[in-house]
């Protein structure tokens, strides 16, 4: 089969799927206003192969044939480092957007392969034969993946089995001889409605109470059964005005999973309760190093913003500016410094395969997470209050009010009104708007809460060194404290 | 005359003042589906007087007749402290939202009253018998009253003589027998389009050679040669999906003087250089004593919010968002102080009217503009990923989706799933949303950024007493430090 | 009786009190050097009223009798606004060194009071008349009083009476007709050795289990059984090189009770362990008003260090600086209206005098607990490394280094080598020594963790108006959601 | 020569330097109790080489002979890496007490390496030889060697030549057939008094009229003319109660240069005024490469103590304990990151070293600075009061009081109140003490303060892809901006 075009994945999405938008039933998702501009930007993913420029990042042999490199084995640090570049490159030709499409479900693989490894040697299974001939053919198919984990949860204080109602995760509900049945709904599932795969995981450890909710699977988004429930979709308009709002955003669904059957060549976890929890931090581990290289771009794009800004304004050189652009430089750079090292000192997991660092992985994107709407303050404290109130682009182009507005926008000497009318409206677009308010959450709960990622990284923490550190300054011997890190990952010590 | 009624200030919009949105000229502002949201909005200011519960805050006597008590004397300590309550109650009823339609108009007239005592004193002018006339007609007619004063600046860097295009500030271009001519664009005019006065004043300290551009005055909307440009409008829908931003919510407009004829009766400034900074300084002052109060029920909203969430989804009782819920109260507590001791500590001003403590009223404007996007973040990480994803009204409605979101989106035991929707909608409408943008913006930028107000705060502050401790603890005599407060306020010591 | 002057308060500590310095038994305290500084800066609560300056403020007439201001009743607001300055005043006199060596025997005279009406009307004791009679005996003999609060604790995680050893609170381990016997140990009692009465408070709620650990009493430090182990002590010196902490520190034991006999009339709660929790929370709010008063004068000292450093270094007109100093204001500016709401809007309790309106109060101490090490860290960034590195006051005066260090330690123009390096050193003296080490801790600990006030704070809030603030804003009912604090305190609502 | 031993070492420093204490001269350092200290301090610079474990760390042969590794070429990334490795190492084994004694003197040989390269090539001199000889003499005869840049300054606002007293920064006030001489006086000099060689280097950019100002050479200690001022020093104790200040720490001078001669053949820059800030800046880089290198020691001991007292005192498995432990973890981890990248990614200077990447090398150093009084904040909230309250050593093993201490300074079940006591000792040496003011103030202000860095990490930043993305994202050409990097480094693009 080979790499795919862009108008093929498109092709692709027309397959009776079961999408909703705001109560009604889509019926091609490739012809509605709004998937439309989040099936343009999934096909980014694809246009990469036959870019120039991108084509020998983008691709590898895979089997033999030229595939897509987010396919690509994960058996060298090299191909740990180049899956970095590929994911962070994408995304800046996505304008700063991440686009998961191809990463998340890979990143499912990498933590499917490695626990299945585990589950299959203690459990006498055969999920990872299950796991390597599916994604041999997403592969072979040049298919697109993504993810659904998070589960809707119904009251967070109590476990899957003990909720009133045992649908709040998803679960097994029937095992047939030729497959089983799920019910129960994930939420946030991305790109799910333009995707050609979905896999789903579990979201959490479970107990043996909860082994039913110990489900992995994969299915293509047309199973019956499977309902997608839109959230908030983007609009079409001026690129001027919204220059990345229009084109570059992910969409989000409410996953519904009523009575979905999937056979068992496709189920790769189904009631061994002791590796859900394994499963998920692992996903979660590789999913984080995704989302660290993802963020690379959006803060650069932000860090041009400020600086840019900063100079039509006509206040670069002002002392409590350039220190607030010395500290998104900071922020950035603290960032890019997590993730080569993660990339750097990746560890071997079962199977073979390397798991970014963990600890510098949960590092960088708890850092990126924490700061966030802190770096958002920055731009917009040195943009000024046109990043709310700046005219648009048909201010600009009416004979009537045009000249107003080329008069009065001009900034700092030479400064072009139309230029810094474009960047009000690009720093608009991404702090204080609705694609901005998605970027702020984003940030936060993507890949998990800033609450999980410190409890996370301490997880992941050896803390022997800095006991020892503690005997020796004291001239003592520790009675044995217990420093392995807690983390349930599949790693190879 | 008296007071207006709510469908009186409608009414008299229709005055054919000169409005622009898109481009495209505006016939009738009230017939317009985004500036109506700004008028019913703008309404509420007028309807507070009818309102059983909030009238006897709402009016009082001026000259014999019941008016707005926006336009009370501040002449003793409780009229600081009514006027702060006003501010505030009238914004929980606009739900949270700030409405200055009548705030900004009065700051301004409070500023120009001890300004012009100053000026009228040293250069024998006659301002001050113009300002009292112009606000007894304001108080008298109930008329809104509302402010320019941020130019476009240009080159920032700039003094406004020495720009390129002298029209970076607003000037007086002409000066006739009967009044001035003024060119020029003030910025970021909140409310212009649907108030019944625009006052004017200069935004910085002005030089001899910017004598031209220290010109303060007051004209009609309607007046010609005025042309307002709005930036983003609201935009009216569902107000389950939308609660605030389809009803409450403040219009911006670049404002551009194209030779506007003000006559001097409503002159207030025209050429005494050396007073614009005590003018623009003064409002200031006093303007963000109205922005300390009404950012009180914004942020009691917000903890609202953010507690309600908690319970809904089961987590109220976990340590961190315990934690996170008490950073909200001690983020509203602290600013309710500073409004409170900002009130009870009011200094006397020329012409014998309170001016709030400059210090408390900086630091609280200060304390909440800093902090804000983290508390925004709080919210969010308490929220949870369905602040941008979960589903709308209709998706609820629907009789196919309906039953899978009612199912679904149930949060901790007993909540309804309605109203876990409708809250996860107010949340994206406050935070996450072209609404959430510009509140995150105003914070920011409303009444001066960060950056000016630090800087005004130490100006205000007498350091008197921290360096006498000093010497005290040190045994020492100080050579003499000069510690008086240096900003340029007209404060009788 | 009356007041005392500070000879007789001296004498009085030679009464064969049991302290131990570092292995040794002390004979005398006030013959010891390091408690000898204790007691000259305890001595100061006595010369207040004997100052001309200070008499009015430091006094006031108790049932006809000129007496310490410290034992006035808290009956009218007026009362708590004036114990406020008092103590702050107290404070900038001791070179804004907490001095608490009659505040908080005094804060827990009016938690005691509050606490033991509620007891005794429902409990059928007489804990109010011992309480009345022991603080009337203390105002009349003019004492001073100190207080006994946090447990040892052994295993923080353990309730009192499930630790392996059952002494780690202090505990009733015999009742007899005339009194009890308790044994235990407090830890970080403040001014113990050098004062006249000790009281002592349970530390925590106590179950009914722990119903011998729900004491408190009152015995004068030369009681049987009662051993003072002294912690670190200030050792005497140069003023030049340690201002402060050459003169004015307070001291901390850890406090052994060995079997110590109290007579049923010092006895104030004894096995009552439902008001454990009352008593303990009630007296950490008066005496966290008592913090945030003392605060205010060592921070007003650190922003007249900062402020004068800037201009003896030259720098005092640098962007930076100035925003430095702007935050040390803020921070301070902060604090004090937290003071002064918290005062202003203090609540009625149990008995009838006024408590500090809890909200204001927590937050106000967590305010400054939270941020000082930051502000520490914003003075000595605006000193530079002379901070730790300038000469002492013997390199000034020896004839061979003197004229060295006047020509190389000159600052700015004009700015006198001596004064710089006395500051120098007094910024060393309050940030970067011994001192400074215990300012930080007593910061962050003094009156209980952060995270004690961060969850008190949320306890004491009614978050009835923020629930129905989110009610509104989406326009429905509330199902009925407790918004009434939860603190424990006696307050008459 | 070869390796010398620390006896060797200790012998060499008695040779007649002239250094003062407390206005007395110092006859003999190697026999003064405090400068001892200091002493023994900066053997460990020489005992690394005779230890088994860390022998193949701290030597290499240069020049065919076994010699320190910090005399090292970075003429591989491998070397950058690995001398990072030595630093690290060297300072874990002084206790986390950074040891400059070797560090210093060989960053200012790469600075003045690679920028005489320049020099040498644009003005014709030999700059290169001399640093090349004197630094083969120092390798061979394996002399510590340390540093004095910052200029006393006088009036900071002023440029050296400015000055109303022209000493204010070192300078040529003779030029001989012979050398030059030099007067003026240097700041915070860290471990002259101890050291075999002192290297002086310009502070600053220097303008044409500072021509005399750019001055940089060698000198022994004990040359004439020169003369050390001890700030404060370590004093002897028990090593319980004070586990690193009895031992490890390193003491400043302020440094007197009164008409000291200087040989031709150990002068490095006298007069290229255009070349000071290159050396100063360069020389900045390398120095904050082992500061970060240092760093890590440091918290890692401190993320030690927070981790065990957590244990010992019961509360490890609070969640807002864990939190803050997290927060140590990725404050640690954040700055390892940086430190690793930065070797990782040195860039090549003039002469074909290496120069660690100073953009990580800078944003690295602000982040340690910025955030250390933070984290000393965690470790004290944490550990809780007995941090500054703690019995000593001698409470513990007298007769009377040690049985009282042993029993109530228990912690955790099984936790053994002697280590618990040594724990809380620890934790006020390293935070709450003279030692841990040093210890706040070094961190702030070593290497260049807050500010500096923060400037200078903007200043190393290549902007341009932050602007091309930003162009990309609005669909235009950006007019030309200069975005190269404009840090005066000698690299070689």
């Amino acid at each position: 089969m080979g790499l795919r075009t862009p108008e093929e994945y498109r092709e692709g999405l027309r397959d009776g799927r079961e999408v909703w938008v705001r109560g009604e039933r889509v019926d091609d998702v490739t012809l509605h206003p709004g998937i439309g501009i989040a099936i343009d930007h999934g096909a980014n993913a694809f246009e990469l192969a036959f870019d120039d420029v991108t084509r020998d990042l983008a691709t590898c042999k895979i089997n033999g044939e030229l595939s897509s490199r987010y396919f690509a084995p994960l058996d060298t640090l090299e191909a740990v480092k180049t899956r970095s570049r590929l994911i962070e490159e994408h995304t800046r030709r996505a304008r700063g957007s991440l686009n998961l499409i191809k990463a998340v479900g890979t990143d499912a693989y990498a933590a499917l392969r490695s626990t299945s490894f585990a589950v299959d040697r203690s459990e006498g299974t055969e999920y990872g034969e299950r796991v390597a001939a599916f994604y041999a053919e997403c592969a072979c198919a040049d298919k697109s993946v993504v993810l659904a984990q998070t589960d809707v949860k119904g009251d967070r204080s109590l476990a899957p089995h003990a909720q009133p109602d045992p649908d709040m995760h998803v679960r097994i509900v029937e095992r047939r001889s030729d497959g089983i049945v799920v019910d129960g709904a994930k939420a946030h599932t991305t790109m799910t409605p333009v995707a050609d795969e979905l896999v789903v995981l579990p979201t959490r450890a479970m107990s043996e109470a909860d082994a039913d909710y110990a489900v992995a699977f994969a299915i293509p988004p047309a199973t019956e059964g499977l309902r997608m429930i839109c959230g908030p979709l983007p609009e079409p308009g001026s690129t001027f005005d919204r220059p990345v709002s229009t084109r570059n955003v992910e969409i989000e669904t409410l996953t519904v999973f009523d009575r979905v059957f999937v056979p068992w060549d496709r189920v790769f976890l189904a009631g061994e309760h002791q590796y859900a929890a394994t499963l998920a931090t692992t996903f979660a581990t590789y999913h984080r190093f995704t989302a660290v290289s993802y963020k690379l771009p959006m803060i650069e794009l932000l860090l041009g913003c400020a600086t840019l800004i900063a100079e039509l304004n006509g206040v670069g050189r002002a002392s409590h500016i350039r220190e607030k652009l010395a500290r998104i430089v900071q922020y950035l750079e603290l960032l890019r410094s997590c993730v080569q090292t993660a990339a750097a000192s990746a560890v071997t997991v079962e199977g073979g395969w390397y798991l970014p660092n963990p600890v510098y992985t949960n590092v960088g994107k708890l850092h990126f997470a924490q700061d966030f709407h802190t770096i958002v303050q920055y731009v917009q404290d040195i943009a000024g209050g046109f990043a709310i109130t700046a005219p648009w682009e048909a201010d600009l182009l009416s004979s009537d009010t045009g000249p107003w507005v080329r008069k009065y926008m001009q900034g700092a000497a030479g400064s072009d009104a139309e230029l810094r009318l474009r960047l009000f409206n690009l720093i608009r677009d991404l702090t204080a708007s609705d694609y901005g308010g998605y970027n702020l959450v984003v940030t936060l709960h993507g890949e998990g809460s800033l609450q999980a990622q410190l409890l996370q990284t301490l997880r992941d923490t050896d803390l022997g060194p800095a006991l020892l550190a503690v005997a020796d300054a004291m001239d003592v011997e520790l009675p044995s404290v217990s420093t392995q890190p807690t983390s349930p990952l599949p790693i190879v010590r």
